[in-house]
């Protein structure tokens, strides 16, 4: 066992995207777990879009992340001690281990504890935060009925992979929305998407009209901005707008401007929601058993972008809003 | 019996709210009921704003008036002629019998039958579309709970002055907003407001934190515009925004720009709806029985502004949006 604990700290407030220059790299002594507390070495770290809220000081649904810490993260590990009897020794566990070889923390950290229904590095995707993201908003804000059209952006992401992928099982027909023509292709071959459009080229909004002409009856959306303008007037009526993020606008400190909306919430009588998945804790084990019930099904697919060593965690969120990354983003430091 | 029938025609399509000019008045025959049709006589003739959107010719929930016909709205007549064993002459009812003395219409016109359960005009607003928008706009949209506080524009109107007593007979804390010093007063006094505020004057915004520094629960929206953009940064965490109109926008031609909402949908985890009170049906009785109860038990206040004569339906839609009524607005034509 190594004597140093390499952690990435926020050092700088991000404007919008954090950057690499928001993070430095340290090491300092592995830490002491005290009465209670877990020393759990690090395997993979998540690398997610919800950092940025996490790291902004604007007001959120979570405290931001303290400059000079380091940075929150999810991750997976294994337990090289434990003061507490809840926990064991050699035990792989899925949490709040933030960005950084070693984490001393207390039980309530743990997400999750690893199965073997799925590879360890899922527990961090299709079992973690995505995959219940993906699950959880689809389901309980979206609530697709067999038939129906789910319009998905970010749609070869971690999480907008796992909706078209969700969408597909539960009898529904998925469309998606994506960055570039590589990930279009992905779509429509490893994901289930009846339809996916690159929304920076051509007429994705024409080609929807065509190819859902009763309109979208749930929009998943984790963009925001201009494409949400133009699905939110391709909804149907009685449709469902499921907010999971806001990836394309770069910053929130001036409140852009966009069209108004509230006559075509009116007119088609949409269902407009925020979704953030720690509301929804009482429903995870139900949609760990379905998705892992997928898994072993063969019905979903696992698609990992895994960097090797802590050095790529400063710039991987900002390549995440770039769309650099090729299903769920991980980085190996075991 | 009079041998004319004097209407009310929309002459030419609306820019935005329909004013005096966008319609005629003319005189022509009584008309016969047909087979199965019903001959009523009008006495109150309903003023409404969602008249504005029935006359625009932008899509809709609803068909646009036909230009040359009599301008489409609720009445409460009495049945001279029947044709359908399902009518009996003599009876008053409540029905889609347009700005005119008399209508022939099918069955199907009718919305509903009156009751002695409150005075006739009270079919046209406590037990009509008003009452039934108030009550399950409130209930099925908002769904709010006892010690919630409910937030609602044009809190004087025909509707808002209903919600607010409504959320005052089920527990909770309305609070409202409207267009003059003389409406707060009635708000507070009549309506059973617990804080009322003239959006024209003031910063109702801080005075909303101060009386709400929890947030808002429930904003029941009449308005759209820039005080939904202040409410809507007002709310708590899981509020519910009802949007049942948008009275403040002028037009939707060219659709007008406000600040981004899907950051603050997303991160309060708001859920908004677009409510349109003939999609629920189901629970009308419901409604009408406990609006009906609550009116016996003196818990209701009936507020009428009652015109007289046909020739005031032409400018009282624009009237409607300047604000000049006190309570629900009818015109008496018996």
């Amino acid at each position: 066992m190594p004597d140093r604990n390499r952690r990435v700290l926020l050092v700088r407030r991000p404007a919008g995207i954090p950057q690499p220059e928001d993070f430095g790299l340290d090491a300092v002594a592995v830490p002491e777990p005290g009465p209670g507390e877990i020393l759990v070495r690090n395997l993979y770290l998540s690398v997610d879009p919800a950092q940025r809220g996490w790291a902004s000081a604007e007001a959120n649904y979570s405290q931001p992340v303290p400059l000079g810490g380091p940075m929150r993260a999810l991750a997976v590990g294994i337990v090289v001690r434990s003061n507490s009897p809840e926990v064991a020794e050699g035990g792989f566990l899925y949490g709040w281990f933030g960005w950084q070889d070693y984490a001393v923390v207390p039980v309530s950290a743990i997400f999750r504890r690893c199965t073997e229904a799925v590879p360890l590095s899922a527990h961090a995707g299709l079992l973690g935060l995505n995959g219940l993201t993906a699950h959880l908003g689809l389901t309980e804000l979206g609530r697709p009925r067999p038939g129906e059209t789910v319009l998905v952006s970010t749609a070869a992401g971690a999480v907008g992979s796992l909706v078209g992928q969700i969408a597909r099982n539960l009898g529904c027909r998925p469309l998606g929305l994506t960055g570039d023509d590589a990930k279009v292709a992905r779509c429509r071959e490893a994901y289930g998407y009846a339809a996916a459009w690159n929304y920076r080229s051509g007429d994705w909004a024409e080609a929807l009209r065509e190819e859902a002409p009763d309109g979208v009856n749930v929009y998943f959306d984790n963009v925001g901005g201009p494409i949400l303008d133009t699905a939110l007037r391709r909804m149907a009526v009685a449709g469902r707008i499921v907010q999971c993020g806001t990836a394309s606008v770069a910053s929130w400190t001036e409140v852009p401007t966009g069209p108004r909306v509230e006559r075509e919430i009116l007119t088609r009588r949409l269902i407009w929601s925020g979704f953030v998945v720690l509301d929804h804790k009482a429903r995870f084990e139900e949609a760990v058993a379905q998705l892992s019930g997928w898994y072993a099904e063969g019905r979903i697919l696992l698609d990992e972008d895994v960097s090797e060593g802590i050095e790529a965690a400063p710039g991987a969120i900002a390549g995440l809003y770039r769309g650099e990354n090729r299903g769920k983003r991980l980085i190996y430091v075991g």
